[in-house]
């Protein structure tokens, strides 16, 4: 079970007119900061604020009636859920979201505004979420939505790379590389299947955040590692403990490096985005801008890059003390 | 001495290369909130982080090889400073920058960052800004650069206008309105100047800060008025008491409405901007979204609107404590 770059371009004609064809934008600071030229992708400029939206709806809109009416679970720390829920209130399918009880507020919050139903678990005590769901979707009949292990949510989060590629293609740029962070994979995987496939030699760079490097840990090792981290990662977004079943050998084919990067280099990047780029982007989507900045992108002798900033909902008072400096 | 179409074409010839062409944005969400259609310029993505740079840089490439080696001095509250200081610096002009002692410091350090020599002045104490700017450029022989009564930096500012249009009509998207702050007036008379020439049904459409409403109190009069602000405006972009006596006419002959918003709707609007749109936006940048989110935005009818955010230079503590609604 894996995904082709023609279910990529299926999920584009399915989310054109539905999720946000996000601009490419470029600053003169930030290619002289970097001596390099950056074409940033902002997903924060998304539906529900991160990418998310394009593989959830991608997935919601290929259920069968009979699926809709008995509704969708799905477990998220924030921005999968708010993807969720939103699909899930345009296509009129009921919603319940799963979501770790110390989740950011402002994620909790847009997930209900959406009109989903949540449900909370603790990370460290209790039932896992993956039971909680699992026992809703029995109880309801309701399908379970992953965040990432699933080809059509793969191939959802692939249109970020389909739109990149052709976006740079029409500026007159080939890229040397995209750099994207990784989580459980779902996001570079799409994105490598698609960019791959249009432009084969730019290299595929991720970014975890030091402490939830499972994926290099995996590459490395050949085989999927499991990491038990000591403590939280700033980036919220990003603390799977694991790559996807399906992820992990779309990676080992196309991911050439990843970076790893400390919360004071996220924090760095955020105050970055704030202060020179003008843009709002939450820890887990900083990941890339900071490796950047920290000089640790591999960009395999290309002068040009492809940055996805992932998702910008990040909670007001973390903003404010990143943005002055307290973090 | 007004400006042309032909001079705002001319502008975006010398711009191109130089200044970001800002995308346009849109937002389904804010669509949705006040049931319109926007297109979001913006200006907070251009270099130095506001429209200003458009105006500076036009009107220093057009000055002759003597005039450059003389200098530059301008006077602002921030963007225009950040504006002329990084113009000639890519022009390799030596710049001073006459700025308010209670300027934002973010404003300050980026127009000494870019190479410019700041000297401070006291807004309410002590010789105005124009007879220290007099009195650098007579002993230099250096030209002095206005930060908006001047044809040159109109027409770059009108640039703004210009892509606008065009970029709305690459959308099949016909503007009933156009949206932009209003201090001076140059970046209205430039928008305006080029959206008119394009688009003449389209509405120009200002903003001002309450306790600065110096041009709409203009409009009603028919001539010049000079305001007596009673206090200062979250918004210290936009604290001109007067219009200019170029913009005046400009703005007499095209602009149709000007709504006024307060500083509380102004915190609201950068709130809505950083929540929802993913966007840092300083307080003048945002008394558009903010007539647009009261409510006070007349559309004249039409249910597409262009939304120009003319700015995202704001201090990290101050964005912060209105983030988290301090204030």
């Amino acid at each position: 079970m894996s995904v082709t770059f023609e279910d990529i371009e299926a999920a584009a004609r399915r989310l054109s007119n539905n999720a946000v064809e996000t601009p490419l934008i470029e600053s003169p600071a930030l290619n002289e900061q970097v001596g390099l030229r950056v074409l940033i992708k902002p997903e924060t400029l998304q539906r529900v604020g991160a990418f998310k939206f394009r593989g959830a709806y991608n997935r919601l809109v290929q259920l069968s009636a009979e699926e809709r009416t008995r509704g969708v679970v799905a477990f998220s720390s924030g921005n999968h859920a708010q993807g969720v829920a939103l699909a899930a209130r345009l296509l009129g399918i009921p919603a319940v979201i799963v979501m770790p009880d110390d989740a950011p507020s402002v994620k909790v919050e847009a997930t209900k505004g959406y009109g989903a139903e949540v449900r909370f678990y603790n990370r460290l005590t209790g039932r896992t979420r993956e039971a909680i769901a699992a026992e809703l979707a029995s109880e309801r009949g309701a399908v379970v939505v992953p965040a990432f292990d699933d080809p059509h949510i793969i191939a959802g989060q692939g249109t970020v790379g389909l739109e990149l590629v052709r976006q740079a293609e029409a500026l007159g740029v080939e890229l040397g590389c995209v750099v994207a962070p990784i989580s459980g994979g779902g996001l570079i995987s799409g994105i490598a299947t698609a960019v791959k496939a249009l432009s084969p030699d730019t290299a595929i760079v991720g970014v975890e955040p030091a402490g939830f490097d499972d994926t290099l840990q995996s590459l490395q090792k050949g085989e999927r590692v499991t990491v038990k981290p000591s403590g939280r990662s700033l980036c919220d977004a990003l603390e799977s403990p694991f790559p996807g079943e399906i992820t992990f050998p779309i990676m080992q084919k196309h991911v050439a490096d990843v970076a790893t990067v400390t919360d004071a280099e996220v924090a760095e990047a955020m105050r970055y985005a704030f202060a020179t780029l003008k843009l709002v982007v939450e820890p887990g989507g900083s990941v890339g801008l900071a490796a950047l900045l920290a000089g640790k992108v591999n960009t395999f002798g290309g002068s040009s890059v492809g940055l996805v900033l992932s998702g910008g909902n990040v909670d007001p008072d973390l903003f404010g003390r990143v943005v002055r400096g307290a973090i």
